[in-house]
């Protein structure tokens, strides 16, 4: 069995994921978001892009057997497995101009945004390069009609999880999300086990 | 009267436009699409992002009084006329790959892509920097169950436009959209005038 590694409510953190390697993220209480960051480990330029790979799915919501795509199109991620099915690739990272703007936060906390930053910096990532995230278990339903969206409680029930194959060597970021609406207004831990298949 | 600038079809220009300064993109014969990306003049790793825009609007589709935000979440554009009122912003411009992937071409055309990475280049800003662009014209209708989208003909009329204000000193990358889907099947101008208002 690969070990269980948690990340603590509102944290991140960063990690080497060879090709061919496999990564679970699991939500271990339910109801609980991660952000997820991929980038190419020999030129980090090359970053996840949601735009190439929504462009290339026809599709917002991505589930097992969907490809991620690099900014230069590139495969870097393909889901391989998901006891959920409802994950979001569309929005950004929260972040501190997140819980200002949106929240009206005055002393707002860094959000996963802070946190992926932080966690890449010693992969010499800087925030600027930060794009959209594969946002596991984040719940976005669509008004087809006004275009109008709610960022709603995850699906996700305890244990739930989602399998990610390496199809590049990346450095993979990833964290506990921060937000309160994306989180049915609780914090809590997220889990991942890397395994050689 | 400014003066009115064409982009011929299945091309791409780039320009300065100044804080304070009126620019007004026009589909003169209706049913074209036109790619626009915006960078901060000052330090061109402060680019337009969609992620963090949708998010503040909880809206896909934006028009007349909505703002463009930044990847740092500072306001680049603001919409000020709209009269067309369906435009994209969730998907990147099309590309070598797109027209490998989606077409299916073995000699594809450099696209919107490449149009914005050679217009963009004496700027000093690289490939790996272009992210989503504003999609003037697009129209991209979305099916709210299954959350599968189709690219279909722009609903712009001969004349159509859409006017944006620069609330900060910026470069502006657009194009005369190259992709045969998100144009009704052909290839046409686009036109821009840029006014101190």
């Amino acid at each position: 069995m690969p070990e269980t590694i948690e990340i603590p409510p509102r944290t991140g953190t960063a990690f080497r994921l060879q090709k061919g390697q496999r990564l679970r993220v699991i939500d271990p209480q339910g109801v609980q978001v991660s952000d997820l960051l991929a980038f190419n480990a020999h030129d980090t330029r090359e970053v996840i892009s949601n735009g190439r790979t929504l462009d290339y799915a026809s599709r917002l919501y991505l589930t097992t057997g969907d490809p991620l795509y690099s900014n230069r199109s590139n495969i870097m991620l393909s889901i391989v497995e998901d006891t959920c099915g409802r994950h979001d690739f569309l929005l950004t990272p929260c972040s501190k101009d997140t819980f200002r703007i949106i929240y009206g936060h005055t002393d707002p906390h860094q959000g996963c945004f802070g946190n992926l930053a932080k966690a890449l910096e010693p992969h010499g990532i800087q925030p600027d390069q930060i794009p959209c995230a594969f946002n596991c278990f984040m719940n976005v339903p669509i008004d087809v009609k006004t275009g109008m969206f709610t960022v709603e409680p995850p699906l996700s029930k305890p244990g739930d999880y989602i399998d990610f194959t390496a199809e590049m060597d990346l450095i993979i970021a990833m964290t506990a999300c921060s937000a309160g609406l994306s989180n049915g207004g609780t914090f809590k831990p997220i889990q991942y086990q890397i395994s050689d298949q």
